[in-house]
């Protein structure tokens, strides 16, 4: 891994660092664009073409129901089971939390105002399959939309070969009551459940992560539909800050964690001790050659680099402006800089806080922003699953109180229709 | 304004009904891209030209300064002064229990996450000028940014003829204690915001309403840097829900209020009351010839429509499917129907409550969701200046507990380094 002292870089050096390639798939909006108008204008037949083009495999009808996830789920292990459950009861908890009610408040006497949550009524999640099965992924979005309260939860999975989906996703959408998996993976699903199928119904909101193809419909369906999408996605990353106290054995194993992931995944350490990095780096070159995917980590390590600072401090402010996904902090002394942090996605704390802790069952969620996008987008949450409507609510006494603010307001503005919306309840009513 | 019966509507008559043109402007992409790349690549200079060119003004500088914005705002009189203060306190107060910190949670014994707000360090403000000039709007905006507490806030307002801006945007700048105002419009301001220049800092999140140029830009603003916007926008709209016990003047008046936004605004009246509906539209046709913006009121009432429901649960129905930016519920009963709004932007209850009084006042936000994006999209408040980030510790008892269940997880998913990051933690440390 490239090592850089922090004091021997410029800030265009170290803009150069942080920076990643947002949108490295421009090149693919075109057949992205085809996929989308095709299943816009053919529907499920659109569908099982591209499942037969792109999955290899031939549908005879587009989703798998109750009995046969039923039927799948059973190959499942009691170990496994047992670590589904567990994973599922820690967010559950974690996310459960989040559902808040709020207060109302009188901001003038007569003048109440209050925000309540609503369920986004049609959610449709997108659990990527094929090579990379992730029913973990299931579970991050399942459980937040369970617990906001959506509705419809439409979830669209790429088959397999076979024409179903894997054990563990047919146990997860059981577990989450779900009875139903569209067997639609690539943009072709994100198409369908923004406009709708025979098979398929339209949905408000559509979250998950997914291949190129993927993102760049979702993206595509942001902004010319008014289906909105959780938030944009790159591929994952993290930023390991440690100290002396920090163990290279621990250092390694996370910066691998995430290189397996994909070939474009980035592993940064940040660290105060040049002694402790050399020794993170040995340690990767040591646990690399035996992981089953060490090709894929290796090149993504080729990718990475290591960065010398002198603090914690300035291993902060280096972090703050990379805006890692995820951010482990891998020192004794985590509870004095936590305060500093200020762009990050999730934070691991300590040295026995692995980041695949999140991503599987600590409670947080692992649907992340990616890319520097933590500098304005925070991850999934119950949050992402609701909407907050306002409300207010103005006594005689409210209006005789707020009417002549807003009628001065609505002047100086020159809108007087807005003016004599107040006027005509300051003067006797006219039934 | 036509009439249609609830009853009498199939349900493609009520999609037709509800459906809104979100993306008029497609045509314009083309030079609002052209706007972007010559911003990205020309900067201040670029900057300058569209002043000329679109504003009419030759500008010695892009910004105004303190003591120049403390000069203009001399002009605003003290009623003025007195009518922006209230509607500061106001929405100062209500948007101030949005900011809430969460408590931390123990998912399993050793196991504790939490989230904690952060506020996004750099936002843009656009505040239209020129024909439409809207202090509020900067009030809307920049007070939950402060109370949020983001570190730098740019502000973006086109230039007047004078080279200056209005006083009640430099008076609101001043409350807001923001020294400086960017003298940039249109889809220029949006690109400077995105990428920066000399003059004018990068941003991480746009927030601003504006006409389709301004709206374009943030779309694509949004799907080609990692700079996040507020929400898509179109038109304005309201949907006034009426039963026997509305007043048709005020039912009339908050129509027209609408209406004088601008000739693509909506507003639709849902009534139990044919008679009611009667009076109102009758009203309308009274109130409106003598108002400064008839002309524009007029073909926006032309766009307009009422329909007749024979129960308030069957108008709540019709309005769920519009998902309203504004929902008036001009009844005695609103106490009993409120909890079956599910999508509307803001709401306002009973006979006293006008939708100008949340334009202004009240203390609610109105930057709103349009175009049915209620569905998915919340409004404008003080979540929509921070991020909330995760944040997770372990200790020895926790990874214990939690280790076999990750290690069963990563191995299911074929993610052996995301096992053994648990696994070495599990083992004694190797340091």
């Amino acid at each position: 891994m490239k090592t850089y002292n922090y004091s021997e870089l410029s800030s265009a050096d170290i803009q150069k660092l942080v920076q990643r390639n947002v949108d490295p798939a421009n090149e693919i909006r075109t057949i992205v664009e085809d996929v989308i108008t095709n299943v816009q204008q053919h529907g499920d037949s659109a569908l099982f073409d591209y499942a037969l083009k792109f999955d290899k495999v031939e549908l005879s009808k587009l989703y798998l129901e109750k009995a046969e996830l039923e039927e799948i789920a059973k190959a499942i292990s009691a170990d496994q089971k047992a670590a589904l459950e567990t994973a599922y009861s820690n967010i559950y908890k974690f996310h459960q939390t989040q559902l808040k009610t709020e207060d109302k408040v009188e901001t003038m006497p007569g003048v109440t105002c209050w925000r309540e949550l609503r369920p986004i009524e049609k959610v449709g999640l997108y659990i990527p399959g094929g090579s990379a099965v992730l029913p973990s992924t299931f579970l991050m979005l399942g459980i937040p939309a369970r617990i906001a309260g959506c509705h419809e939860i439409v979830v669209c999975s790429p088959p397999q070969k076979n024409g179903k989906v894997n054990a563990f996703i047919a146990y997860v959408a059981l577990m989450l009551g779900i009875d139903k998996i569209y067997l639609v993976g690539g943009s072709q699903a994100v198409a369908a459940m923004a406009y709708g199928t025979a098979s398929i119904p339209k949905v408000d909101k559509i979250f998950g992560p997914g291949n190129q193809f993927v993102t760049k419909a979702k993206t595509i369906i942001q902004s010319t539909t008014t289906t909105a999408i959780d938030m944009p996605a790159g591929p994952s990353e993290v930023l390991v800050i440690a100290d002396e106290t920090a163990i290279p054995s621990y250092i390694a194993a996370d910066l691998l964690a995430q290189a397996e992931h994909g070939i474009d995944s980035q592993a940064v350490l940040v660290c105060t001790s040049a002694d402790i990095a050399q020794k993170a780096i040995a340690e990767v070159e040591k646990q690399l050659p035996v992981l089953p995917r060490a090709e894929i980590a290796k090149l993504a390590i080729d990718n990475s680099y290591v960065v010398i600072t002198s603090s914690l401090s300035e291993a902060i402010t280096f972090s703050n402006q990379y805006a890692p996904e995820h951010l482990i902090l891998a020192t004794g002394s985590w509870e004095q800089i936590t305060g500093s942090i200020i762009n990050a996605g999730s934070v691991f704390l300590g040295n026995l806080t692995p980041e695949s802790a999140g991503d599987y069952a600590s409670g947080t969620n692992h649907t992340l922003p990616t890319s520097s996008y933590a500098r304005a987008y925070s991850g999934v949450s119950v949050d992402s699953f609701v909407k907050k409507i306002t409300f207010q609510h103005i006594t005689r006494e409210g209006i005789n109180n707020i009417g002549h603010t807003v009628e001065v307001l609505a002047e100086l503005e020159g809108l007087h229709a807005h003016r004599n919306a107040v006027s005509v309840r300051l003067s006797p009513p006219t039934p």
